[in-house]
């Protein structure tokens, strides 16, 4: 019988996740499937939690990798922290601060924005105007922009959020294992990521840490938890404790996966790591700058791991790009979404993806498919 | 460093799952990840949905692995298909039947629930008067009842709901793809189940269909589905249709495992996996009668997947024997939950664990402990 399985590619994952994922991860994800209350299991997932508040740099107790992809993160983060009526303050710049507006609305909460432009930072003097004049049960932001390339500046917005009574929500799916991220230092309430970033992991896992002040709103609500998969208060029961309290079937083979990239990562050094994050975005912005293509964000705002390229004029046709490096180079980038569809390539230099010889084999393709 | 990873040893998983996961599943697993929105991955999930389709006997257009566990998949069908206000019936004979109450009453419906002894089934009789007495806008009911080990007559119950206007909404995570479940022919609106059961493949994913009729009431609902990651209009705009929308980053490897372990069922056919099924279970009644043990669950009642054994009075200590059946024989069963703690214990022949070297080493296993 055809099996599709046995004719995969091996594609240089160079969009916006999934990245590629390192050899010693797949390995780990075709280990023998243990019971979700092994005692070895659980031993696991103890030097897990471990590893993921060193890499968020984070003492909160509550940190652990919520069985769905990174969107399922941002889900738990307002669905446990907020209810209805409550007021909240989004910070939006991209598709990623957009799905934020989304996903509280629908849960509920009085949304107030922040706008600014997309392929900009937030302003930490808008913030701090808005915060004067409005008070708010909890301030989201979110701090690498997928759609945009942007970095937004978490660390100064952070003392803003914290001179108020509001909870500080952050989005750090692409930042988190590729940059700095500091949660206690930046004060966070609530954090969340993916796996199929900077992780070197396929997607399907959601990191979350939430401060004590968080988790006690999350256990002090008024009302249930409108979600009982996702209700944090059940799931640490199963996470955390002398007595692990089964609530649903832990994603067994994905958390090996989880577990072998933050020994990965680990083993790197951190360091280390955002070094090679940060001198393989040079290389690549150099070099695109070499066959005459500019960066989408201005260079103090750039994200290391996720390259925003405006597409030149020359260009009539950015998808049959794409699809010429997919199909004739075996590399993936990613379109522009949202209103810059058809105005950027972002191109993502994420965990095991940030390797010189990577971002050689992106350039010299894109010199051959450009000059064509 | 110290890998906990390179120490897993190989445990017979003979609880209420996970279950033993295929050879041929843990090498999908580890297929280079490709792209969400890959051509050559998008030609893989077309394929994976026929044979769901397949699978569940259904031709209904929505059906899909949803990217969290079964748990998912149980609050998916309801956040996607009732609103506030609306009455429900839960037909309740065990802890997964009472978790649809937990996760209905938490999105606010009107929760009727009608009970039947733990370890007998449900009764079309009793179900008929209630529905002759009141109206419902759903009722629902688990086919295996994990906890208990029944089997309950969802083909008995569906011409019953059928004739309101309720929809019909059946949780099969236990019973799929290890006895028939006939998603068209029982006449059932939504379904949804797990990987980690008859399939054999690692917790992760939770397989889903919807009748025309659920989908449409979804799509006309008076508010949004207040859960962004699991609503099913958006989820099928990536999953369906000749343009693939972004919703979240779909777990690429988790599904290459499920698409193996649809493989692996066809290629040993339908019939066949039902019969081995039916087999070990039989083989299993047979051979701990002769030890001395007793079934649970009336003989017309059982499932063959999830066998419940009564534990002897003889046996002071029940997780003391669980305990030295996977320290000493490194083999897994599963203890009683909620009221059945300390009552019953859980041997799953669920998918890979259906045969009969793992019922052989089972029996033996226990009869060297119970004899001690």
């Amino acid at each position: 019988m055809h099996n599709q399985l046995d004719h995969i590619r091996e594609v240089l994952l160079m969009g916006p996740g999934p990245s590629c994922v390192h050899p010693r991860v797949y390995q780990a994800l075709s280990r023998p499937t243990l019971g979700h209350l092994d005692p070895s299991f659980i031993s696991i997932m103890d030097e897990l939690k471990e590893h993921l508040r060193s890499l968020m740099q984070t003492d909160n107790t509550v940190t652990l990798p919520l069985s769905g992809t990174g969107s399922a993160g941002m889900e738990a983060c307002f669905v446990n922290l907020i209810e209805p009526g409550d007021r909240v303050l989004i910070l939006v710049n991209g598709v990623f601060s957009m799905r934020m507006v989304e996903v509280a609305s629908r849960l509920g909460a009085l949304v107030d924005t922040l706008e600014f432009s997309w392929g900009t930072p937030v302003d930490p003097a808008a913030v701090e105007k808005q915060l004067d004049a409005h008070s708010y049960e909890l301030v989201a932001m979110v701090h690498a922009e997928t759609s945009t390339g942007v970095c937004n500046p978490v660390g100064e917005v952070s003392p803003l959020v914290r001179s108020t009574d509001a909870l500080f929500l952050v989005d750090a799916v692409t930042s988190l294992g590729g940059m700095e991220v500091a949660a206690d230092a930046w004060g966070i309430d609530a954090l969340y990521s993916g796996t199929q970033k900077c992780l070197s992991c396929p997607p399907g896992l959601s990191p979350v840490t939430l401060s004590d002040r968080a988790f006690t709103k999350a256990k002090n609500r008024k009302q249930k938890v409108p979600n009982w998969y996702l209700d944090i208060t059940l799931i640490t029961g199963y996470w955390e404790g002398s007595k692990r309290a089964y609530h649903h079937t832990a994603p067994i083979n994905m958390i090996y996966g989880l577990y072998e990239s933050l020994k990965l990562f680990f083993e790197e050094g951190r360091d280390a790591v955002f070094a090679r994050h940060r001198e393989m975005h040079e290389l690549l912005a150099s070099g695109l700058s070499q066959l005459g293509l500019t960066m989408f964000v201005e260079e103090p705002y750039r994200l290391p791991m996720l390259n925003a390229v405006t597409i030149p004029e020359s260009v009539e046709d950015e998808a049959a790009v794409r699809k010429r490096l997919l199909e004739e180079f075996c590399i993936e980038i990613g379109a522009g979404l949202g209103p810059l569809t058809g105005k950027i390539w972002r191109i993502g230099l994420m965990g095991h993806t940030a390797r010189e010889d990577a971002v050689k084999r992106l350039l010299d393709a894109f010199d051959q498919v450009l000059s064509d």
